[in-house]
């Protein structure tokens, strides 16, 4: 069964608007078995959507339309779709309440451009949209060869679409579709580049049964190990899954961070939270950085209480008591410098466990014994201090990140 | 002349890597006067490229093509080009040159896959690659109504195919199709809604010269405004758009903060650079993002000396100096407090300029009086301290962002 998504809108074909909708849409489906085998991306135009449908039908077992429905003039989809599947728009009572009742909520007037929303073709099945005015529109069709074709039309507002695909759409291809249960666990690593990571767990990647797929989905500063299951038993599948994602747990557990959505900063969040600790950092060539991860975590104020970001040396030794022999004998750079801005903070603001980073982030600043990349990194706990170098590469964001996640993964590491 | 696009890659497919390549090409090539009118993404499949070839042949005169030609051997892109064009591969020296020279700089050896990749197809024009191995090819055809269709393969990896795209290929078409003169200029705006912005502007709008467009693009916290004009005489065009930006710079100074790529992060720094000044910052409700965007400016330690991230309490009256008296009677979202902070800044840190702020991020901290996106910011200058009161959203991370955005505008104002 093949399925293809057609994107409408000129906005995606001027480039002002990356077409998110098409990847989010196949991720999504791909994780349920279903395979997708083209993106179309079409102006707001007739003859061009009407080509796109035609085309589309004589290729794919099912045809997934995301934008032009929503309530302005200049959205032709849902007349094109008319003519396209010979109908007429009726006025749907039900479709219009829920408008109405979504207006309301919102202390906003209906207006005329509502009404008109809850027309729908007389011969698709609505679907609900909770979170918007527009209607997702199901048509079942029968091409020119005699097969079934399914046509979709969702919203192009993307949260729109996420729940009207997450809640109403998946689950309805799934049940007329009967897919085999399939199972993902994405296990999260930090630390450790893919192919040191690849040759650390050889021998289990290969003794993996044969119903289970491995794929490696990197980013900078993290590796992600994506296991997918297909069998007949769905609670058979999720054990199997899981045995193998403890066996990988006792392979490699200082680089394992976490699962499927989970972030460094919610996790050591967490970890504190449950610890009832606190958390101060003094972050040089990370500016903020890793402050920032941490406080973009609602409720951080629970556990932290701030940060000094020590960009001059001046500051270092001023907020943070770094000793000027230190900072002259070793340079600012250095596991000397790093450990007295731990204590710094423990001094000054009080908390149960630190986090410390120096380096030297790039372009310039490198020297021959200290390369752009160059980075010390120091964790405080109420009882001791554990420090580590890194050499990382020569991209100033890159090496923000990467200090960043690799100091909040020996956080994790520290309070386990 | 319309131009197609065809994205080829299962990766894309699966959903792990979203199509930017496509926005990008678009984006570019409407900025030279191009009319990009589908997107169509394939699998690395040879019936299914030959397909969207043709399909593309019977729509288009330009047909861009990306993705499908590295290294691997799962590629099959330049087979299906050599099917489809009716021709066959054949070595080419000065393409093996070109790769052998690239291997030697990174000190590589070269291999029989590179061999491999300087064969082309005959009766292409090979477009030279300054980042990578793999050649461009541009196709001459005559589709089957006899029209000239022009077909050009492109690498996949986003920095190849952009170069290649900038240096050679959109000089080529413009040569080729002599595009009329085309000229934009983006203007960026800072701290005014859209609606807002559009009524303080609509009479130097209603009187803008009908060879001049405007378009609104809005983000989180900026409105960017782009001016683009179109003509035969390319300096009259420059000209014009330049008086006309000139007077919107009248109309509103304070918004204005940069043209096209600025970032308001940049402007703030070559301001301080040009001062021969300093700057600090002590951010509440920012959680250190005020200090990353300034920090991921390389060179940013020629004039930032650091922040202090005070979100507890505790450490505004330790670090800071903020009164207990201020804390308790007009709590930490206030004016006095952020007052304090922006003091307690300048008398520690020894420097010319400070952003301070504080506020309710969210979700949480929110009271009837003092609601969630309630926002104090204060600029202190080497004179006096200027304060503000912002009212803005109810998302943490827009809150964050809008927050930022706003102190640094602020803080260039001051400098002006």
């Amino acid at each position: 069964m093949q399925i293809e998504i057609i994107n409408i809108g000129d906005e995606l074909l001027i480039g002002q608007v990356i077409n998110t909708n098409a990847a989010w849409m196949a991720e999504k489906l791909n994780l349920d078995g279903f395979t997708v085998r083209q993106f179309t991306v079409v102006r707001d135009d007739r003859d061009h959507i009407m080509k796109a449908l035609s085309d589309a039908e004589t290729r794919a077992s099912i045809v997934l339309i995301s934008g032009g429905i929503g309530p302005t003039g200049d959205d032709i989809t849902k007349s094109t779709l008319c003519e396209f599947f010979r109908t007429k728009l009726i006025f749907n009572e039900e479709a219009y309440q829920d408008i109405a009742k979504l207006f309301t909520q919102r202390g906003l007037p209906v207006t005329h451009l509502n009404r008109k929303q809850a027309e729908l073709p007389e011969n698709c099945i609505a679907v609900p949209n909770k979170l918007g005015t527009a209607r997702g529109m199901w048509f079942e069709k029968q091409a020119a060869d005699g097969r079934e074709v399914i046509f979709i039309s969702m919203p192009g507002v993307p949260f729109e679409m996420k729940a009207m695909m997450t809640e109403e759409i998946i689950p309805r291809l799934k049940k007329k579709y009967r897919t085999q249960p399939i199972y993902h666990k994405t296990v999260l690593t930090q630390g450790i580049g893919e192919s040191f990571l690849a040759s650390r767990i050889s021998s289990w990647e290969a003794a993996l049964p044969g119903s289970i797929k491995l794929a490696y989905l990197p980013q900078p500063g993290i590796v992600r190990l994506r296991l997918t299951g297909t069998g007949t038993d769905e609670d058979a599948l999720h054990r199997l899954i899981d045995e193998e994602v403890l066996k990988l747990n006792r392979l490699i557990p200082d680089y394992i961070y976490g699962y499927d959505e989970d972030t460094l900063e919610e996790i050591v969040g967490k970890l504190l939270m449950k610890k009832e600790s606190t958390l101060g950092t003094a972050e040089s060539c990370t500016g903020g950085y890793i402050a920032h991860l941490i406080t973009s975590i609602p409720g951080s104020s629970n556990y932290f209480k701030g940060s000094v970001v020590a960009y001059a040396n001046e500051l270092k030794r001023k907020l943070l008591g770094v000793s000027d022999e230190s900072l002259t004998k070793y340079g600012a750079v250095s596991e000397q410098v790093v450990k007295e801005m731990a204590v710094g903070v423990q001094k000054n603001f009080n908390v149960d466990y630190v986090v410390a980073v120096t380096g030297i982030a790039g372009p310039d600043g490198g020297t021959v014994e200290k390369p752009v990349g160059s980075t010390w990194i120091a964790i405080a706990t109420p009882e001791q201090i554990f420090t580590n170098y890194f050499l990382f590469g020569d991209n100033r964001e890159r090496n923000i990140r990467r200090t960043a996640l690799q100091a909040l993964n020996m956080l994790r590491r520290v309070m386990l």
